[in-house]
Parts: structure tokens; C-alpha cells; sequence
């Protein structure tokens, strides 16, 4: 093999928002495969917010990203060489390892995937960690019924443009929450919510407007504002989906409990007996992968799943794409084509 | 009959703390039962932090006492009369309805209790509504196991005492909240918990002291400074049973996500997988009373349940013993011993 591996390392842990700076662009020689590992080459890397919390050395669920070592990060790519069973050069697989052209990986962490059910890169967007997230996290927490009213957070992004279309085909009304007018078109012409509102506006009197019944199930990505205008409209045994709070991450290191801004005050959620319930995919969720993929590929199939990439060219462009998915710059799952 | 009926009525609306002005107490004849009605003479009336909610013009789970009508509460007395079929003079009875000497009151509202069983007031307390309150709660969202930590707040009120028993027959480690040396007391050496913090004191020193190890079971009696310490050591995958915050109930008349002083920021919920459930008993606890009833009388025949409740004496003293209750004054449950 006459190629390199490239690769984006942690430099430092950023302060606040991270910025260039803070990683490091690498080439290395291609690695080797151990026994019992295969050699994936990656076409597609996806970029998630979650990688925010892997940059902080702040106690978390996942131990962070050592200083020097390869940014965290799901692909999807080519076998190129194997030495575990199962797996072949040639197969197209979702679940290399890592901010990089190559990697080395085992087989309980990669799926075959077939080329021809669907877009490879789908597999690191609806068809893998994000829509697995939707699915599970409305299966679990959600459970909207129909005729409820979910409202969903960053409804353009790459977890809240499945909560939705799963919503609307549970028989919901659904009302996602986005930025900017291109955002919310999108959001309801193209994925069919019932309203779209833009949180650049007056979230209070757009709320009002399409939510008037208060909301039943509030999927929640963003954090901040948003969430604060939402709580209050939390209906009688509403449920709080709590997925991300995306609006924090750059605001607090290691945002605990009193890091942050204030939340809303609980009492609420005695009268209404609420539910405010946080959930990460990894816990339960990949047990349940193969119903998922098969609900999911149904649905696609029905033309019931639409889904839309920010596909950014380039590995070296990783970072600059990765602070502006904080920043919600990104229009739709971002994932980037490694050269 | 030459008694007469004797009634605490609201007056007026309380802005803040309620005050005896808010009460008006009234002698009226004593009423005669309808076809299908009971008539109760009242022994004990339990006095409980909801009421302060009933007494509020604001949107809440269950309509606000119109001014001017008899305040709501719950009773255990003797039937007197009765034109219902199932009940006859002299039955002894849990349900009776209000702040008064006589009620008439529908079957469907009442439980025929068996003074041999338990003192009639215990009907009012671990064996009534409260006691139900804790073992509903627990049982469907603190699912505390062996071993964990749970944490109670109010743990010498009429709910707390049971929740922590009920935690130590399922084998946590229990640590109650409490008020001063003297509750704090009673809740190690009487009821057995592993020991009690008094709030009055360095909240997080003391939880630091006891529960180093975090918490796995929070039971939210109060809110305010209480939760606000206890909120950052929940563990990964926590409940906060969310039965009450006592704390606020005088402070935000109708106090709504953002009445009240602002609560912990959420972003904790994701990273840790909270679970924070509010729950009202009314909703479906008493259809599993008959289940409940048999769990209680069990543990009180083993020596597992042990209760304290604090007797007010004269149905004309339960302004001022309620509006003591909101302050945190009684120690125990508080009822209302009717002359």
C-alpha cells in the first residue's frame, strides 16, 4: 500500500468552543492489523456533538479522548484487509474507529453493511447512532401516542429529523424547532412535521401559535432558551426526552448539575407528574440494533424515512466542520467524505 | 341529635403563608344523609402540605376549595347513620370528607377499617393516604435494590418515615433529611434509618459525610436548598421521586416551572441517565390499596414499620397545626383529634 493514513489527533482540550488549534493533523504510516482485527479503510466519518464531551477531561459516561491520540469518531467504509473471521476485503462495513483514512478494528465493533439497501454514509446517519437514538430513545422514554403532540429540538439535525418522521408515523402531531427559515422549510416540506419554528424568533408566541394544547412529549437536544420556553408548555404526564443539551457544551467544562444556567424550578413536575428522563444510545440501545435497522429500512422503503446529509469533503476539513455542528451551522446529518 | 355540625371554612385566598384570618370556623346543624349517603362523625382529620394547594385560585392536578366551602381532608370516625347499603351505625371508617365534625359521603369514598387492626388514626397515616403515597412511589419509580442509597427528605413526616422503612426492608443504605437534633433522632433510633441529616446544618458536608458514594434514590418531599444539594450526587441511572416540594408551596402562589426560584440545570439528566418523575397517589394508587394495605399491616405484625404521628387536639386548633405544617413545626404525621 503506497498510501498514508491520515489522521486528526486532540492537541489540547479546548476552552469554551474549541477551535483549530486545539487538534492536530497527522500523516502516519497505514497500520497493520493484528490477529483477530481488520483493516478498514473509511469513506465516510460521522461528526456528532457528543464528541464535544470526549474532548473535556471531565468525568463523563465515556472516559475522554487522550491528549496526542485520534479524535473519537464512528465510519463507515472498506475492508482492506482482514484477519478475523467474517470479514473480507471488498466488504462495505459501518463501525471503523476514529478521526482518520485507516483503521484497525475488531469485529464485535464493525457491521457489514449491504451497498445496496442503502447509502453508505445513511449507516452513520439514520441507519446508525442517530436514528438508532431517535428510535430507541422514543420507544423507551417518549412513547408518544397518537394524537399527542411532540415537539422536537434541533429538528433538522441528524437525531431530531428521525424523532419526527417516527413521531408522525406513531399518528402524532409533531412540531420541530430549528434555526432559520432554509431549517424549518426543510423541516416541514421535505419531512413532513406539521410546523416548523424558527428559535431565532419569538419562541413564547410561535409556541403559543402551534402548540396551544401544550405538548406531550418534548424531545430535548439544545439545552438553554429553548428548553426554557418549552417546560412551562409541558402538558399533564408529559415526557422529557433528554438527549443532548448541545447549547451548554461549549458554555461549561464538564457542565454538572450547577454548572450550568439554572433549569427550571421542579416543582412542576409534581403537579403534572412529569417525566424528565436522560438516556445514552450506547447503554441499551445496540442490543436492539437489528429491530431497529429493520423498522428503519421498512419505513424507508415505504418512502415514511427522508433524511438529508451535510457532507463535508475532506478529512482535513473535520475540524472546522466539527465547530460549526456546535454552533448548528450544519444543515442536516453532517458526515465527512475522507479523501 | 342535639351536637351540631363544626367546620373550618375558607375564608380567603392566602397570599404567602396562609394565617388564621385566611379560616373561618362555623357551627351548623349537623347534615342528614341522602339516599346512598353515610353519615360520618369524624374522630381524626389528617392535615397534609396539599392542601396549601387546594387553597390557591391556580390551575393544579384536582380544583382549588371554592371560598366560603368546608376545606378539603380526609377523615376517620364512626358511621352514625347510614343510608347506604354496607355500612351500618358504629361501623368504624376511613374517608370521610373535610375540615368537620359530620359528613355525608358516598360509599365509593370510603374504606371499612377494623379497629383491632391499627389505631384509627393509622388509618389516616401509614395505613391511609401517606403511607400509600410512599409505597406507590417507590415501588413504581424509585425502584430502590439491595444496596443502593436513598436519600429522603422530610424523613419525620407523615410520607418519609415510610419511605425509608420501606427502603431499609428492601436493603439500601437509607438517610434521611430532617429538621433539627430532635427529628434527626427519631429518625435513626426509631425508625432505623442509617442516619439523618439536619438541613439546618452543613447540608454538604454532611451528605459528603454519609453518602460518598452518591445517590442512587432521591425522594423530594421539599425542594429549595435540599435539592439543590442533594441534585449534583446522583448517580449514573438515579431516581428522583418527585412527591412534593414543600419548600415552595408558600413562597409562589400557582408556582409553575418558572414561579418558582430556578431548579438544577438539566444537562446532568443525559450524561448521568436521571430518571425525575413527579407523581400524584390520587392517580393510580388507590386501586392498589387492597395490595398496599396487606404489604403495611404485614411489616407493622413483623416490628418493621413503626410510626409517629403528631395529635393536634380540637378540630378549632387545625389552622394554626396546618399552617405550622408548611413551616416544617409538627413531628410526625399530623392529625386533628375532633371534639
Amino acid at each position: 500500500m503506497a498510501e498514508t493514513n491520515l489522521q486528526v489527533l486532540l492537541r489540547r482540550r479546548p476552552k469554551g468552543a474549541p477551535v483549530p488549534e486545539d487538534f492536530e493533523i497527522v500523516e502516519t504510516p497505514v497500520p497493520e492489523p493484528q490477529e483477530g482485527e481488520v483493516l478498514v479503510r473509511a469513506q465516510y466519518l460521522s461528526l456528532d456533538p457528543y464528541m464535544r464531551g470526549r474532548m473535556a477531561e471531565a468525568k463523563s459516561y465515556a472516559k475522554p479522548v487522550d491528549l496526542g491520540a485520534v479524535m473519537e469518531g464512528r465510519t463507515a467504509g472498506v475492508v482492506v484487509a482482514s484477519r478475523a473471521p467474517g470479514f473480507a476485503p471488498g466488504d462495505t462495513v459501518a463501525g471503523g474507529y476514529g478521526w482518520q483514512r485507516f483503521s484497525c478494528v475488531k469485529p464485535a465493533g464493525l457491521i457489514k453493511v449491504d451497498p445496496q439497501e442503502a447509502p453508505l454514509s445513511a449507516n452513520l446517519g439514520v441507519l446508525g447512532m442517530p436514528g438508532l437514538t431517535a428510535w430507541v430513545g422514543l420507544e423507551d422514554i417518549g412513547q408518544p401516542k397518537a394524537g399527542e403532540t411532540v415537539v422536537v429540538s434541533a429538528a433538522s439535525g441528524a437525531v431530531g429529523q428521525v424523532v419526527g418522521q417516527i413521531a408522525k408515523i406513531r399518528g402524532c402531531k409533531v412540531i420541530g424547532i430549528a434555526g432559520g427559515p432554509k431549517k424549518c422549510q426543510f423541516v416541514t416540506e421535505e419531512l413532513g412535521f406539521d410546523a416548523c419554528i424558527d428559535h431565532r424568533g419569538d419562541l413564547n408566541a410561535q409556541l403559543d401559535r402551534h402548540c396551544p394544547e401544550g405538548i406531550d412529549v418534548y424531545w430535548e437536544n439544545v439545552g438553554g432558551p429553548v428548553q426554557a420556553a418549552v417546560f412551562p408548555r409541558l402538558r399533564d404526564f408529559a415526557r422529557m426526552v433528554m438527549c443532548g443539551v448541545i447549547a451548554q457544551y461549549n458554555v461549561v467544562e464538564g457542565a454538572d448539575s450547577f454548572g450550568g444556567p439554572p433549569g427550571p424550578n421542579l416543582g412542576a413536575a409534581v403537579r403534572k407528574r412529569l417525566r424528565i428522563q436522560g438516556f445514552i444510545v450506547s447503554d441499551h440501545g445496540w442490543a436492539r440494533y437489528p429491530q431497529f435497522r429493520k423498522d428503519m429500512l421498512g419505513w424507508m422503503a415505504e418512502g415514511k424515512m427522508r433524511w438529508r446529509e451535510d457532507v463535508v469533503e475532506g478529512l482535513r476539513n473535520a475540524p472546522q466542520a466539527f465547530i460549526g455542528l456546535l454552533k448548528g451551522e450544519n444543515f442536516g446529518k453532517l458526515v465527512v467524505k475522507i479523501d
